[in-house]
Formats: structure tokens, sequence, C-alpha cells
């Protein structure tokens, strides 16, 4: 690890994941399990060329990039999260394969390149701004609804990213699923694998995990649900196969 | 039971729910369990008055009405398959809630009162008709494939015939969710539940329960998987209790 100045309120957190160091503030939006689902459930190609929408801690675009991925752009529209990003990566020694970029998801045209990436990843805000009163100056409230971005924005995003044939990974909730894949095929990236994330075999799922292709023919691969975890409470193998068997924080 | 002349090749099942005897032909179409999920899966209100829309054999018409629906019509294109499903209404006693029609679900217009149903079931055909030789007299042929009716077809038919606020609800191919949902909410009916069906936990899902709503506005609730078969090899007891705990054939 290489010396890295860590700022007032910054806090140097074990991913417990490919030894990777994750830099959080207790003040800000932290990384969930969500982040973590999304960077192993995308479809990563050797050398793939890759970018993250809402970046946020940085920590899908650090996993990826130790998936495999030889250049990861997190962009962030918080100038806050995209200096704390920016020091985890230096943190993980990852200077050379991964950038952030502050900006804003709405208006890339000018700052990246179109229609050149291989994959493009989002755990974008779930919810819709409802008549419930939001301060717009909440930095959590502004992970969690749509109030820099919706999802409309984030496909179009996406489509703007994406090389023909790329892929667009997502996590999102269940019952926006209707939503989501009309989006996706409007912007022509067609779903093609769907896999639902339940904390219990006998619950509904929390969460989904969406994948498209830009450019591919209909046929949706529906996989297997993915039982967060155990009769226990701990997480399940396939998890834990991540944590190389210890139970994450 | 009351006489009803069987005809030669007729063969009398026991559906092994509520006492219902099913007449089948080894020539013909059988029903398949996936006609026995969409059954139960369909919200059927307290003398609701329904359609099943390509109904075959007639099984989901006579286990809605024994769920509680007031009235139920079978619309059937096939003057045999019709027949067939006549006659099982009989044997049933079951002549004075459910009717069948001979009829062409493309061609409804005239034939069945527009947008008074509140509910409309179809186990349609799931395959589209591709580049394979398909013979359009293999009458099993046309129940698996897109020759009488396509996806989009089927859910113009329930359209016509659903009630604002009534339910549409099917059973089809997980691959193509995304089309179903498209179609479904190009013509006003909502996806309001979902329910993927597992041979086992850990295998993909082989087939997909959707019921919409016409009218309703977005919010699709997902529901826990229903997985058929337990680690024995038997039927879930969810589905056994459909059986009064007996092993169906």
């Amino acid at each position: 690890m290489t010396d890295v100045a860590l700022e007032p309120g910054d806090r140097l957190d074990d991913l417990i994941i490919n030894d990777l160091k994750i830099i959080q503030r207790d003040d800000q939006f932290r990384f969930s399990l969500d982040a973590i689902l999304l960077a192993h459930f995308a479809t990563v190609r050797p050398n793939a060329v890759a970018v993250d929408l809402g970046t946020g801690t940085g920590v899908i675009a650090l996993l990826l990039s130790t998936r495999g991925a030889a250049q990861v752009i997190g962009v962030e529209i918080s100038p806050v999260m995209a200096g704390l990003a920016a020091r985890s990566v230096k943190v993980n020694q990852l200077a050379g394969r991964i950038s952030i970029q502050n900006a804003d998801l709405r208006n890339l045209r000018g700052q990246l390149p179109a229609g050149v990436f291989d994959l493009v990843v989002s755990n974008p805000p779930y919810r819709p701004v409802g008549g419930g009163f939001l301060n717009p100056n909440d930095k959590v409230a502004m992970a969690r609804h749509e109030i820099t971005a919706t999802l409309a924005e984030v496909v179009a995003a996406a489509r703007y990213l994406v090389k023909y044939r790329g892929r667009f990974a997502m996590v999102h909730l269940p019952e926006r699923i209707p939503e989501i894949l009309e989006v996706l095929r409007q912007a022509g990236i067609e779903p093609k694998r769907l896999r639902m994330v339940h904390s219990a075999i006998h619950k509904k799922p929390n969460m989904v995990l969406v994948e498209g292709v830009r450019g591919a023919r209909a046929g949706l691969e529906v996989l297997p649900p993915l039982i967060v975890y155990d009769d226990k409470g701990n997480y399940c193998s396939e998890i834990l196969a991540w944590y190389q068997g210890e139970q994450p924080l």
C-alpha cells in the first residue's frame, strides 16, 4: 500500500476481497451488498474497458479491476465522493488501471467517448423522487433517490458509452423490472441475463441484477436465484467464496 | 357425475383436485403442470367472471370454477378440443358455470363482449414459429408454437375482454419476459405480480407466471420462487396441498 494522506473523517476499511482497502466516511453514502453483488454479476471479459456510472466510494470500480478489467473509469457527480474514490484507488495502487471522473452522467458528451466501452455498470439511485420531502443537500438521499439521475438517464448514459455488442449491467429493485426492461429495450440494449436476489428462499427478492447487450436479439436467460443467507443467517457459499470464506462485516 | 357419452378415443382422467375429472385423448394435446400452476396463481375474486384463452382440455376453466369463479368461458380454436372440453364440463356437472366456445381468439369481436370480464387467463403457445419445419396439421405443435396465436395476439384478446382494473394472468417461458412485459404495458395491462417456477432451487426457472391489471399504475410484486420438487423429487408442499397430499400422476 502506498502512502495516501487520509483526509479528516476518512476511515480505511478492509473489503476482505483480494486485499482491497476502501476509504469511507460516516457522513457520506457507504457501499452496501448491492454493489458487491453487481460487481460479481457483470460479465467482465479479459482486458475489458469499463465504466461505472455513479461510482460513489469506487467499490465497484475496484472489484471490476481485480476481476480482470484492464481499465475502469468511475463517474461520480459528488466532488467529495469522487475525491474519496480517487484516494481509494491510490491506496490500492490501482491508479494505472482505474480513474475517477468527477462528472454528471447526464452530460457525458465531450467528457467520455461514445460507443467504445466493453462494459458499463451502475448501482443507481433506486427510488423515484415522489411526493415526500427530500433534502437535495442530503448526500445519502442523493444516492438512494433519483435526484441526480433517473433510470432513463442512467440507461441513456450507458447507451452512449457502450460499444455495439458491449454490455450494461445494473442492480435495481424488483418492483421496477417492467420499466427497467422497457427502457433497456428502447435504448437498443437487449436484456440477456437476469438474477433475482433473495435474503431467504421463501422471501420475495429485494434486488434484481440485470445485464443487457447492445444490439443483441431477444432472449433472456434467467439465472437460479441468489439466496444471500443460509438457514443459520450466514452468507451463502457463493458469496463467502468471494471473501475467501471469511464472514464480511 | 352425470352420464356423458364418451366418444371413441376419450379417456377419463382423475385430476385429483376437488374431485374433478378430465377427458383427454392420446392423439391430442394434454394439459401439463403449467396449466395447474396458472390456475392456482391467478387472482380469482369471489364471483369473478373469467375467460380462458385457448382452453384446450378445459382444465384451467374447471379449476377456476372450483376456485370460486362464478362463470368461466373457455375459448378454443380446435373443434375437436372444444368438444372434449365441453364433455369434461358436463362430466363435472359444471355446465351452469362453464361454457366452451369454439372460436378463434384473434377474432372475438362480436363473439364475446368487450371490457366486462374480471379475469382473463391463458396458457398460450410458448414458442415463435421459427425457421424449422412445423406441420400445421399437428395438433400438439399448434398448442406449443405460435401457429394459431402469437403472444401479441393473445394479449390483444385479453385487452379486448378484460374490464378496467380487471386482471390478466399468463404462464410463459422466462426467456420471453422482456417481450411479455413490454406487450402487456403497451396494451395498458400493467404487470403487477410475477413468480418464477423452478424445478429445483439451484436451477434456472423453466416457467414464469405473470399477472397484470388493466389501468393500474407501475409497481411489480415479485413473489418468492415456486420450487416444484423437493430434495427427494416429490412435489413441494404448496403443490401437494392442491392435491390434498396425494402425489398426482
